[in-house]
């Protein structure tokens, strides 16, 4: 059986895996992404250790790699990745010379989608958007059953849409961004400075009395065993989830809205209000089907396995494809 | 040569046409709206007398209706419009027995973005996003070089994505919407407010020293005039217009973006502080193309002549789809 390996890397953590062709995770391999500041090569060093102890002395059919940033349209490029040290810079052919065999780069909210259409919660949906609900937000547009990657390839990028005039400042650079008001670190920052301003909460002692080790997960079981701040912070990430959903829908009007990351794990503790949110907000929501807001079914894996189903959709025909892309990648395509 | 017409009905007027194969409008009948408060029957009277005066006693192959309102996935009900009667109401049907002629029905602002696809502004592009700027805001979405319809038909429903949370109140209902910052009545409101607070400006004397009727073209002439609340006014209402796109290019990342309407007439007033607006807003703009921001080539005849190419590209072969779409809506389709 060929190997077909994903490879997810995050601002925090890069996990590769294979897959199967039915979209079974047989195998995963950590590392911990070294940071942004750093040379890329350290970067490219975790993958590859990663990718290797996923391989070991198996042949390796081809990889896909989900990043957590701008992807140009050809796939060539990391344009921009505001938790990671790449700026324009070719990773895919780079990292295929590296690890001799073909290479396929696309954006991990792309992945995440494409594996949700084939294995998980999109389903047979035509139109649907995937939300991702992690440190920030990120997101993938599906049109036709397929994910649309925009002319730049960066469809997608609802994180950054400003909801707030002047508000948040936002690592992007700009202010107001949706993910400051709906994603793991608003959540975090909101039970913190409940934390802060002294009220009453199970959160004080989870964080040993130190509110900046707060951490998502932390308010997620706090809210889970009844914890009134923590269920607070809650309804306002998931109203705010609904708030921007509801222009998203109004742009698009999708079949599905999906909700992935991590934070998703928290399932209608989040969904719930932002149910609600969606529905008050929504132009004309008398009038009109409001698309049903589901949680993710793939979990943490889903940006890994796109990438390697996209691997494997890329370089499954008989090689055929494969060869003309090495080859084109070499410099060595037939003139034509 | 065949008949084929597009008739556009707003909150204000109703435009009938007569379009070639070529996009090119040969006649034109105009009447007024009659209210959004009214018997239906008032508004199909309205567009009837529109469609004859058209026709005379030629005979009609198909006609288009291009509606400012939520028209439904399969193009037979107006389901809600806000400057309208129609409330949920089967409204292809009903005309097309009226008329004894074939008749398509689409929302404005896809028949706008139809006929910029086809003879206009949008021309080749893939992916290209329509924004008209009249009273309020309409949209449509390009993809693949055809108008998205969304799963409900409402796709592009910008106007009513929320930009100022608990903002200016809204005819939707909704509080904060983007046509409330940027549009015709936006334009006319801050205008209007300089004028009540005593500023010196030409639009005083332009409205007779009645803020109450002063209108868009107004504060446009004034603007191209020189005139500073009236150039105030745009640079506001275009900054709004940008920050809006930077919103909407996030999230579809096309290759052009379109901008049509009354207000449109304005050009670079309006559009050079959207396109500022645009760049400083969007994320990661140095590291991605930034897709122009280009005026509708079609002006305010758009909506009518893409109805006219809706109800030709539907009833143009050979009539079979014709009569096939009439039998069926007449319930005398043959039994499979």
């Amino acid at each position: 059986m060929a190997l077909f390996i994903g490879v997810d890397i995050g601002g925090t953590k890069v996990l590769a895996t294979a897959v199967s062709s039915t979209g079974r995770v047989s195998r995963t391999a950590r590392r911990t992404t070294p940071g942004r500041r750093v040379e890329a090569r350290l970067v490219e060093d975790a993958l590859t250790e990663a990718v290797e102890e996923i391989a070991g002395t198996r042949r390796v059919r081809a990889i896909g790699i989900a990043a957590a940033g701008f992807v140009d349209a050809q796939g060539e490029r990391v344009r921009f990745a505001p938790h990671l040290p790449w700026r324009d810079e070719g990773v895919r052919a780079r990292l295929q010379e590296r690890w001799s065999a073909p290479v396929v780069l696309d954006n991990d909210a792309n992945c995440a989608a494409r594996a949700e259409v084939t294995y998980g919660a999109i389903g047979g949906a035509e139109t649907a958007l995937l939300v991702t609900m992690g440190t920030g937000i990120g997101g993938a547009v599906v049109l036709d059953g397929e994910v649309h990657r925009g002319f730049n390839g960066m469809a997608g990028e609802f994180g950054h849409m400003q909801v707030v005039p002047g508000g948040h400042a936002c690592e992007c650079g700009g202010a107001g961004c949706w993910e400051q008001y709906s994603s793991g670190n608003a959540l975090v920052r909101l039970a913190r400075d409940a934390i802060v301003a002294g009220e009453p909460t199970t959160l004080a002692e989870a964080c040993g009395e130190d509110p900046g080790q707060l951490t998502g997960p932390m308010v997620t079981d706090a809210a889970a065993a009844g914890d009134a701040v923590a269920l607070r912070a809650f309804a306002t990430v998931g109203d705010w989830l609904g708030v921007g959903l509801a222009n998203l829908v109004a742009a698009f009007d999708p079949e599905i809205v999906v909700i992935g990351g991590g934070l998703s794990a928290a399932g209608d503790l989040l969904l719930d209000p932002a149910r609600s949110a969606l529905r008050a907000s929504l132009v004309g929501s008398a009038h009109r089907d409001v698309p049903p807001v589901a949680r993710a079914a793939l979990g943490p894996e889903a940006g890994a396995i796109g990438a390697a189903d996209l691997a494997r959709q890329t370089f499954r025909i008989g090689g055929t494809r494969a060869r003309a892309r090495l080859r084109a990648a070499r410099g060595t395509a037939p003139r034509r």
